[in-house]
């Protein structure tokens, strides 16, 4: 009876790149459920590049985590006790419960999760949030015929290695970026690329170039930087560019250094008639049901791969989140918190 | 019969702004039609900002003119002899005849205009491309909704002032940006904008913030420049911008001075969710016959207007148009050539 919560929680905001002394390891008294309400263990907790925008106080998508507030993030999580007719101890559920090892949660905020149709932990990646950004970016906005190229970064990552394999599904030719030669080999020989570029190469635009001899139709944009420079010539006529992350730049502090790139972007969005489209995939929440159909079958057929990276304990994911925004995970990256 | 063939022929590329020495003034034989094939007298000639990138050899979605050719344009023009059935000496056409007095045209090339459904010269303007490229890609792309705000530059020309009145038509509050006092009241009083600001004020900014309330949904881009920045802080989520022209920077020439606003866009194109689309108003041919009908019907209706800016000369029309690249013009700028 003497265990506790323990929770990760915003200490201070990062004015540039986030260091530890952002984050504050505390422990709570382990919270009651409600009416309607399940108290969770949480098992998985998912790291995502867009939690650098929620420590930010700048305006975005969605609100800032509050000084001392528990750090925001998808989770795998068991029922401990329940206070709604749907759960049972041990349900094993899809939450949002953030950093930390127990909650409360309402019972209509959950997703019930078959341990034995797939492992639960990919409910926080290819058949989860990052899964889903895929699908939807690249088929809604992105979407590739066969025969054109799809070029994506980060694409050992599960967003980026999703979307190759569905730009492969769709009969286009996928081109992938990565950064190292161990990325890159996962890139092409396990999620079946078509061709995987490093991006720490000094010759990152000719390679680039070599790979797509006919140009880009559309690239998903989930970095930016330096690839964006590489990928902008190379873009087709009509070239659609869904825009779904930045970490390249989410550390960064403007005034950026000129000269500016803005009119040149516009001259080509004229000439070349190009569409360029931010989104969040819940605008897109009515296509969930298609994408867990067609995802649970593309990977029971095996077109689709994953590859998960877990890191044991909570008090590690701090760390593990800032690797994240260097590209030092190794797949999905995934806290296993108890 | 010594009648001959005045053609102002591009006789060198601009570096940066154009100049009379880019242009010569030929004299040439009258052409003589072959089968198929109608000679014409041109009447009037449209000047329009695209005409600008033809100047240039950069690549861009149309062929750049030759040095020594024609310059490419609209025309309105009559049949002087018809090697076509369809066609009779006195029909008047809508051509592509360019900044000459006579030309030899393909007759399926043509457009034939009744003169008594609508002064022939609305074929240049809001009954023809600009006001195509006005209403394809407002409705297309820009999709305003009952209520929402559509801001346009150059609100006083054949674009911007079609796509304000559109815009009304579709239930939206229209604010127009124009080049000084007279224009602005041309803008409110005559195309009937809920708002009109000047872009020559030092308070731009503050006056669009002022003239949008609620924010801006739809930007429809066709200048660029010093209004981006005033529009850009004003887009709300999910915000459309059809970009079809960038006449504020068709004379520049890069590298452009910093900061760099590239990242600042693509963060709020993420944040926002925002959409930035260029566009050829030929992409959306197969609207041509809705657009003749709704357009026709409402300008019977008197919903909405135009003004055509009309000089008289071909010999001028280099002047008139480097005074257009400079938004002197005052409503849809043509050439009386005969």
């Amino acid at each position: 009876m003497t265990e506790q919560n323990r929770q990760i929680v915003l200490a201070s905001r990062p004015a540039a790149r986030p260091s530890k002394d952002n984050f504050d390891l505390v422990r709570t008294p382990i919270p009651t459920p409600g009416e309607g309400q399940v108290l969770l263990k949480v098992r998985y907790l998912s790291l995502d590049p867009y939690m650098r925008g929620r420590m930010s106080a700048a305006k975005s998508y969605a609100a800032a985590v509050a000084i001392g507030q528990v750090m925001e993030g998808g989770t795998v999580a068991e029922v401990l006790e329940s206070r709604h007719p749907d759960y049972k101890p041990g349900d094993v559920v899809l939450s949002y419960s953030g950093w930390q090892s127990h909650a409360v949660a309402d019972a209509k905020a959950l997703r019930k999760l078959d341990p034995n149709q797939a492992p639960v932990t990919t409910a926080l990646g290819v058949l989860g949030m990052p899964g889903f950004t895929a699908y939807a970016g690249l088929l809604t906005i992105g979407r590739p015929k066969a025969g054109e190229t799809v070029v994506v970064a980060a694409a050992s990552g599960p967003v980026g290695a999703t979307v190759g394999q569905i730009a492969r599904i769709m009969g286009a030719r996928a081109v992938g970026i990565a950064g190292g030669p161990e990325k890159c080999a996962l890139v092409r020989d396990r999620f079946g690329f078509d061709a995987a570029i490093d991006h720490r190469s000094s010759t990152l635009a000719e390679d680039l170039r070599a790979a797509c001899p006919d140009g880009i139709d559309v690239y998903f944009e989930n970095v930016g930087g330096r690839v964006w420079d590489a990928v902008f010539p190379l873009l087709n006529t009509f070239a659609r560019i869904p825009v779904c992350g930045l970490i390249a730049q989410y550390n960064a502090t403007g005034p950026f250094e000129g000269p500016d790139r803005l009119p040149i972007l516009m001259r080509d969005v004229l000439t070349k008639s190009l569409t360029i489209r931010g989104f969040i995939q819940r605008e897109f929440g009515d296509q969930r049901p298609a994408f867990y159909r067609d995802m649970a079958q593309w990977i029971a057929e095996g077109r689709v791969r994953y590859k998960e990276d877990i890191v044991q304990g909570l008090e590690n994911a701090p760390e593990a989140f800032f690797g994240l925004l260097e590209g030092k995970n190794f797949g999905k990256l995934i806290i296993e918190v108890s």
